[in-house]
């Protein structure tokens, strides 16, 4: 681990601010509007930007002009929007980030096909992004995490229907449907400015482990966060009897008589949504379920570390990834 | 033209069968099986198999072992089908060739995540096709063709709203929509058989005009097949007030009268459909437009033929070319 007082060379904003900007050009203004409009509708939602940042920050791991990542930063924001259009349709959601989703503001068929034409113009980004065997060596990468989170979703969608999950198997869920896609955005990025194939080993792994504590800090907030600064309402994966790590982990530890417990309060359809969520969470508390989530978070999160550390370029200029990494991991509990 | 007693060098039959062996070798077998049994279960379904045959016979045209275009072949049929499952999700049709579509078997969300997985594969059999600088080209040409494919999935939409939709408009949504992926399957053979630039815009060419004279054929056959030949329902077109070449022609050419006839005939709900096609195929016919039709069809055939002709190649190597052309258009009327 670096000297924590060392300057990083551009905050995490900056590499933001750069994307934002490359992002108002105007990438989608032409015909069909039809087709076009909800793809600029949901690009300008905006969110944080963390795969295309992601994507910047890898290559300025190993080059200066971080610029020349912006291609590769435009396909996995495409690809991270493409599949938010198409789950929420499955999901059935009506809104995201506080405004209506793409089909429930433009209809199911516009979700569908500009979802689509968004995967295709990723692809495109990418064959944009280099010469012809960079764009290959890029698309292989992607496509392979193209191809992981769709089984992701898969299994996600598997999940709710199975009695049984174990907790490999749901590592396994969300390290396709979310970390892979963060390990992908920094090696893609880290390719373009010509990393060794040991240091892009390492950077993936680094993205891939973090993206799964991500994903275990994300069920901790949502059941046990600060509502004000977790931005949305605590409670929702219980109420939706969501099997994250924290159910599978409590249904694992307990007594015969608490497992009977938690399952009748998972299959008993309830009018008291707050009732609901304070018996399930001081069973899981009972249980010492936060706690263990947070080591098994903590233990990815080290790991993550440890593959940074390993990535052989000077400690300043990895300063901005371990940033990033304290901060993700840093939200209220 | 070339001498029609000359022998093809192989049957269209025996390209379909080498390709049906290749898909059979049990290309999806992975989990999550809720993902890959919509794949499998669409891909089993068959069809013409026109496109991966029209990608083996763009490479035959170049070089002789065709074998050569199948990752080509494999990865256009993917695509073809991947836009199936997804148009019929957005046409709500709940059968295909006779047997429930995709989202009727196995549910809205299969439909839209299983149709994702086989654009992405798509790609990456492109990828796998040959080395980077080929894998370039070809994705290039697919990214292009798979772009326009959705603008014309989107303006055929469009059009079912607008009240006037001009011939040209129509003309370029059956081009983008259905006409595109003929040209791009037949290019991509030929590039990975190391064809010149020329005779790739020539077989392309031959290729989009051959597409549109096909669809031009399909709405006469819709409107006045023999049904039992056709192998549909005739007249299908006509009760769902589709805006086809017909139909434009006819709004184009009747006087104010017919006209206004025509458009009641659209926009009023009927309940015996067979009163309605008989009325408006009598309408078309007083206007002379299947035979206006016809040669409009014709002129796309001999365009696409004065193509193919200049191919720089011996006429034996197209033969099988000048035989497809022959039959997609030959079917009865």
């Amino acid at each position: 681990m670096p000297n924590r007082n060392l300057l990083s060379m551009h905050s995490i904003e900056n590499y933001k601010t750069v994307f934002e900007q490359y992002l108002s050009q105007g990438h989608f203004t032409q015909e069909p509007k039809g087709l076009y409009e909800p793809v600029n509708y949901i690009l300008r939602v905006g969110g944080k930007r963390l795969r295309p940042l992601l994507a910047l920050m890898g290559y300025h791991v190993f080059a200066d002009d971080f610029r020349q990542a912006l291609p590769v930063a435009m396909a996995v924001e495409l690809f991270h929007n493409f599949s938010l259009i198409h789950d929420d349709i499955m999901d059935e959601a009506p809104l995201r980030r506080g405004i209506p989703t793409v089909h429930s503001h433009f209809g199911l068929n516009s979700g569908i096909l500009s979802g689509d034409v968004m995967l295709i113009y990723a692809q495109q980004y990418l064959l944009d992004a280099g010469d012809a065997p960079l764009s290959a060596r890029l698309l292989k990468s992607f496509n392979r995490c193209a191809i992981q989170v769709c089984e992701g979703q898969q299994w996600d969608v598997d999940f709710e229907r199975m009695d049984a999950v174990t907790i490999p198997q749901y590592l396994r869920m969300i390290e396709y449907k979310t970390a892979v896609l963060l390990a992908c955005s920094l090696e893609m990025g880290a390719m373009t400015a010509g990393a060794s194939d040991a240091d892009l080993h390492h950077l993936y792994e680094f993205g891939r482990k973090l993206g799964i504590a991500f994903q275990l800090q994300d069920d901790l907030l949502d059941s046990f966060g600060n509502a004000e600064k977790f931005g949305k309402k605590v409670g929702g994966d219980i109420v939706r009897n969501k099997k994250t790590f924290l159910i599978l982990k409590a249904l694992e530890l307990a007594n015969p008589a608490d497992k009977a417990d938690l399952l009748h309060l998972m299959n008993t359809p309830t009018n008291n949504e707050q009732t609901k969520i304070q018996e399930v969470t001081t069973l899981l508390r009972q249980l010492n379920v936060p706690d263990l989530a947070k080591e098994e978070r903590n233990l990815y999160h080290r790991q993550a570390i440890a593959h940074l550390d390993q990535v052989a370029v000077p400690d300043a200029r990895k300063l901005t990834l371990y940033e990033l990494a304290e901060f993700l991991l840093d939200r209220d509990l």
